[in-house]
Parts: C-alpha cells; structure tokens; sequence
C-alpha cells in the first residue's frame, strides 16, 4: 500500500530532513550553494513521489509505483464524485480574470540567460496521467492529439504540480486527500483536492481548473492590465484559462502557512492571432519568524528565478509583498515569496519553462520546513497566536483577493473551492497587540516592514 | 458593590424569566397579546439597570444607585483610556457614510397614528450622564447650552442604549465592559465598550461614535440615496454623524447573536436649511431555529413599530431579510428582524421617536432570550455547528457589510471599532452539509427562505 511503503521512508527521512536543511542552509549562508544541489536534499532523499520530472517517464512512474495505483484508485472515485459535487463554474479561474487585471506589468528588458534545460517528460500523455489525482479535465484524446500545444503542456503541468504537492502532504500527514472533480457549464471543470483535519495538516487544498468560452470584447479587455482593444469575431473572443492553486494551513503553529498558483491564459482574437500571458507566485504565512526557514524558502525561490533572469526575483519578491499586503491592518499577510502576472516574455516557451522551474520549487520550498518542525512542541498561546495570524489570514482572503472577490461575485463560481483557502478555525481578539520583546512582536515587526530574507 | 447586588438578583430572575417568556409566548400564540403588557416582563422584573427612560429622573437614577458609581469609576478608567487608545478617525461612523448610500427609500404615504406618548427623559444632562459608561463624547457644558437640539437629544439616546444595553449583559455575565474612549482628529470621536470572553458571551461590543466636520458636494452627494445635490458654501457642506452599533456573540450555541445599529445624520447647505435622516435596525443570528425565540424577537420589534406606521414592520423586516444577504451562499446571514435607511418622514419628531421606540426595544428583545437558554446544554457538534456559522457571519461583515466595506477602505479609521463585530473565533468545513432532517438542515432552510415569523 502507498501509504504504508511512504510511511516507511518517513521516519527516517524526518531526521535526515531536519539535519540536512540545517547543515545546508547553514553552509549555504557562507558558500552561496544551491540547497537543490545538496546530495542529502531531504526531497530527495526522503519523498519518491516528488521526483519532479525525472528526465525519463520510466522512472518517475516506477518510483510512483504504489502511489500510481493509489492514484488510479483515486481517480475512479474521483469521477465518481463528479456526478455528486455538482457544480457551475469556474473557481480557480476567478484568479486568473481577477489577477490578470490592475496589475503593471514587470518589464524585464533583456533576458539574462536562456534556459532549455528543462526538457518536458517523455512518455505518452496517458502514461503520465495515471499519476495524477483525477484524470485531466480535458479528454485525454484530445491532449494526446495536440500534445504539443502550450495548452495541452500547461494543463499537463499543473495536473503533476496537484499530484507531486498532494503526494508530498500525503506523505508527511498520514491521510488521505477528497478528490472532487466538477463541471463548468459553460466549458471545462476542475479537481479540487483538499486534506482536512490531518494529523499534520488543519486544512490543505489543491485546485486545478481549465476553463474556456466566449468573453465579450469588453470583458475581454479587462483581462489585460495593459488595456489593448482585442477584436473578436463578432464581438467575442474565445479564451482559454486553467490554473493550479493551493493554501495549506497546518496544525502546529511552528509550521508555515503556504499558498502557490501558476496560471495560464489564451484569448484568441478575430484573424485567428494569440494572446497569451502566465501568472503566479508562491508566498509563505508564519506565525513566528524563523530567519533559517524564511532563507530556505526565499533562497529556493530565488534559485529558480536566477536561471532565467537576474531581476526576476527582485521584482517578483518586491510585487509579492506588495499584493498580500492587509491595507487596514498595515501588515502584510506573510513573508512574502514571488508574485507576477501577465508574463508575455521574452518567449512563451521561456515564459513557460520560468513558471515550471517555479511550480517545481513548491515541494522544496515548503516540505522542508513542514519536515523540520514536524515535532516542534507548542505552548496553548501559541496556538492562539496562529488563530489571531489565521482572522488577519481571512481578511486578506474576503476583504483583498482579487481571485476571491471576483470569485464571489460571478454567479454560479464553486463557492467551496474559492473559499477552501479559509483556514479551518480562526480568532479575532478585540486590541490584540503582543508585549515588546515577545517573538509574538518579532513577527509583527517584520510583517510591518518587509524585509530581504536573501 | 453593584456586580454583587445585580448577581443577587440574577438568580431568581433567570428564574422568572424562563418562565414568563415561556408562558406569555405561548399566551400570546393563541391570544395576540403584546410581550410588553405581561404583568411578569422578564426585562422588568430582573434588570434593575433597564429601566429604560423612567419618567422621573430620580427613579431612574435611584435604581442606577449601585451601577451609577461603578459607571464613574468606569468614567474615570475611560477617561484614562482615552489617551492610551490613541486613534485617529471615526469608526461606526463608516456605518452611517456607507449605509446612506445605495438604498431605496422606504416611502409611507401616510402616518397611521402621531405617536407623543415618549417623553424625553426630564432632569438635567449632567445628572443623566452618570448612569451612561462614559462621558458623552460632546463636553457636557456644550449639550447642556443646546439641550433642545436632535443632534444633543439623538447623542443622549445612543449613551442611554449604550450604557442600558452594557449594563443589562454585565448582569446577566457577570463580567464588566471595557471602555475605550477614542478621537477623530477630523471632529468628533467615540466610545467602544468591549467584553470579551465573559460566562456567557464570547464577545460583545456596543460602540457610540459621534463625528462632525465638513464633507465636499461629491461626497455628500453620495451618502443619500436619493441622489439629491446639494449645495454647500465653498463646495463645502458641515455634517455631523452619530450613531449607537452593537454585536453580541455568546457562548452557547442556544443563544442567538444579536446586531443592532441606530443612527442620526444632519447636513448643512449653503443658506442655512438643514437636511437629516436616520436609520438602523435590530436582526438576530441563532444558530438553531426556536420559533418561540423568533416570535418574541420580532413581535417585539412589530410592537415598536406598530406604534408608528403599520407598514414599518413588514417593509424594514423585508429591507433587513434582502440587506443581511449572503449572496455567494445564497443565505440570510440569520432570522432578520428590522433594518431601514435614509428615514426623514412624516416629521424631525416623530422619526426621533420612532428611532427612540426601536432603540429601546433593544434589551427587551434580547435579553429575554438570553436568560432562556442560559443553562441550556450543549455537545460539541452544536458549538461545532456554531462555529461555521460564526464562519458566514465573518464572510457577511467582510465581503457585504457597506459599514464594514466602508471603515476599513477608509485611511485612519478605527479598525478594532469596526472589527469589533468579528467573533472571537470562526471556523470553514470544506463542503459542510449538514444531513437532512436534522435540526442544523432546518436552519439552513429558514436562512435560504427568508420566514415570517409574526
């Protein structure tokens, strides 16, 4: 059983998890080396089912053995469900129409190395799909046919960002995520996963949609910060969205808060031209600052964004933390991490191969520290610290989201998984404002004033 | 000591209560007799502090006895507090400026019966004073010289609600109000009482705010909803705002929550002639249906209104059912009760009285209900269920609330004033549906269809 066998490499894997991210974060603070470079990285080392497109299909998906029939299994109650959650529309898409609007646009003016080291799995498209969560919402002839197409690549990628993430958690908590597949009326679907009540995990989810349709022409506009008029055919254009989202809140207040989404948009004008644009970003929520942790995630991040442009992480780490920003409190929401939208540059196959190198860095960032504070003992004030960070959290959420709001206020959105990144319990005290000095200050401090972690 | 004597005799009033609520409910079921005229009130019998706008002065004030010394020392901690609480900008104010706004008028064409019968309190400001939790945010000697005016009657009504409203829960808590006094730098400030983690309540706030200076035409042409321009001299029209706001969160999953908010707003043009308006409301949010709870909370509400206009209940219980809305959920945040906005009719007069009239059915709305359920029991899957609910109380405040919206969009407001109404803590279940035939499905279907209940 996948269960058993993950359990298995876990205990031991803790132990190397924590002495390694100590020893290379450490060793990294003086040598500048990569943490992926480590030979002990406790991804690595210690999670087989986050060998992250392994240059040959034959090993990632014997490495899945287990967890690839755990995966089938799923996916036969996953369209089970499909016919009991009922759904309407659209709901990670909400981030895409939402976030691809309002925002600058980061201009990088020259591109500083270009990478094609990252080559795409190999293997049939069906053959891949058996480790994923649920089968992709397209129909898997359709993908095989236009495998080549960024749309057909994107979905791909986001479908193995769900399972690898998934698997991860799965493998550290124990338990199992519900797998819930559900239908737009109006073209596409999703696969929302979620994880709640763990032994580690208070609520994780990880959603998935590929939506497409007709936009008018003026909500077609309203989709680009940069404002260009689109012509459609007869005033409509035909666009496609799909994205991968995820917010994982855990039990133990030692352990970080992560959200992460990568999106992908597609809008086709009247003589038949593309638009397209990639988004996305990855952010970390403690509730105590932890300098190793926050270098460790930072550093990660920025690692990746170094293969493709020095100022990707500059700028991107500088949007981050004015995005998640809790205008009525003057914090931010986290530590930050990167944001950016509407990445149209310098080539959608680098753009593309950027926003893989950043889905890649989601286990590394995080399963790191979850591993390391694993058994971190907490006091009860502590704990009700976490659950005043988790009220400001849902403030952020209704109040600021931008995915969120317009979410909410499209009628017929899959309210469940727009909201599933709410934390499972949350408080509000009245003048809550810790003593000077506590750790409790420390954390606020720097969420008044964003600091470099790098 | 006043929490000593107010305790004595809390417990042969709990007594009574339940028992006299009980009965004339179920009287009144069958007869059609008003709450109100039961020789054995629940309100009349156990809140010595409730007596609410006695005729004479010392009658009121002997009762106070006790509560108007600890109402001085409270004066004095206030006062203190005022400068420890620095703060900036008015907060319930934003209920006034937000909720003005966008809403229909609720026209009567005619006034059934001039109502007189509720005279002002007699005796001097400074004597009425003592009994309320604070010094009135305007300087006592200012009220005094213009005691005529609404704007002083209308400020010594919200202190009066305020102070009644406090004192009635401390005794039936146990626990005392934190008094906070705050400043607008603009003109203006507030009082924000706060008990939080009481015997019976999780939190409760009551806030009076009283806020004044100069608005510009753009501005004050968007706080009614009748469009009306209005002319000021240099574009620049003096208002003053006030108002009394109130939530209450208990503990027991058996005792609703209860919301209130009565306000005044006056607005100065350019030759002089004055434009005003009040508004308000009182709605509960149980977390289980009790029909007898329903019935007493509206029926009180339709007694003060049917003293005014016989439209006013049935057009402000419609207004409260379509403004509490949940939209996304597509549920009433609870069972409603009154709301209305934008009120300058038939006259100044008797507007004021009808505000007066609701104002002061406040604590015999609630309290009654209060004292029911006080030693109901409960399991953990009904404080679990209470929990999610407090879950769509946070998601109304902070997606929906106009006031709420308003506040926190408002540099230097207040923003523990206006959160105030948060509980002290929440929760989201991924996909929570409560089975059918179950007591927790029976409220969801009164939230989904909005039920008279008089």
């Amino acid at each position: 059983m996948a269960t058993i066998v993950f359990c298995s490499v876990n205990k031991t894997a803790r132990t190397t998890a924590r002495r390694c991210l100590s020893s290379y974060s450490k060793g990294l603070a003086s040598s500048g080396e990569s943490p992926l470079s480590c030979t002990h990285s406790p991804l690595t080392t210690l999670l087989p089912s986050t060998r992250w497109f392994s240059r040959g299909s034959s090993v990632r998906f014997m490495s899945h053995g287990t967890a690839g029939r755990a995966g089938a299994g799923r996916t036969r109650r996953g369209a089970l469900l499909s016919g009991a959650a009922a759904v309407t529309a659209a709901a990670a898409v909400a981030g895409f129409l939402a976030n691809a609007n309002h925002f600058q646009r980061a201009e990088m003016a020259t591109k500083v190395s270009p990478i094609s080291e990252e080559k795409e799995p190999e293997g049939e498209i069906l053959e891949r799909c058996r480790g994923f969560m649920s089968p992709p919402v397209t129909d898997i002839g359709e993908l095989q046919e236009r495998k080549g197409e960024m749309r057909t690549r994107m979905e791909m990628l986001i479908m193995h960002t769900q399972a690898d993430f998934c698997k991860a958690l799965e493998v550290v908590d124990g338990g199992t995520f519900k797998v819930d597949r559900w239908q737009r009326n109006e073209g596409g679907g999703g696969i929302s996963c979620v994880m709640q009540d763990g032994k580690v995990f208070e609520k994780a989810g990880v959603n998935v949609s590929v939506v497409f349709g007709y936009l008018t022409e003026e909500a077609a506009k309203q989709m680009r910060s940069r404002g260009k008029v689109l012509k459609g055919k007869d005033g409509k254009l035909p666009f496609c969205a799909m994205g991968v989202s995820s917010v994982i809140h855990p039990k133990n207040p030692h352990i970080p808060t992560v959200h992460f989404n990568y999106r992908y948009f597609e809008i086709e004008e009247e003589d038949g031209s593309k638009q397209w644009w990639f988004g996305g970003g990855t952010d970390l929520t403690p509730v105590y600052i932890n300098k190793e942790d926050a270098f460790h995630f930072h550093n990660t991040l920025k690692e990746a964004c170094d293969k493709h442009h020095s100022q990707y992480y500059p700028n991107f780490k500088k949007w981050c933390d004015r995005y998640f920003y809790i205008q009525h409190r003057g914090e931010t929401r986290g530590i930050g991490g990167i944001f950016f939208d509407d990445l149209d540059s310098p080539s959608q196959e680098e753009a593309f191969s950027f926003v893989k190198s950043c889905a890649r860095t989601v286990v590394p960032c995080y399963l790191p520290i979850v591993y390391k504070h694993l058994n971190d003992s907490f006091t009860e004030e502590e704990k009700d610290w976490q659950q005043v960070r988790r009220g400001r959290y849902v403030e952020f959420n209704l109040v600021y989201d931008r995915g969120v709001k317009f979410g909410l206020a499209t009628p017929g959105s899959r309210i469940e998984s727009i909201l599933m990144s709410l934390p499972l319990s949350a408080r509000w005290e009245y003048m809550h404002e810790p003593a000077k000095g506590t750790l409790e200050a420390e954390m606020l401090e720097a969420l008044r004033n964003p600091k470099e972690w790098v």
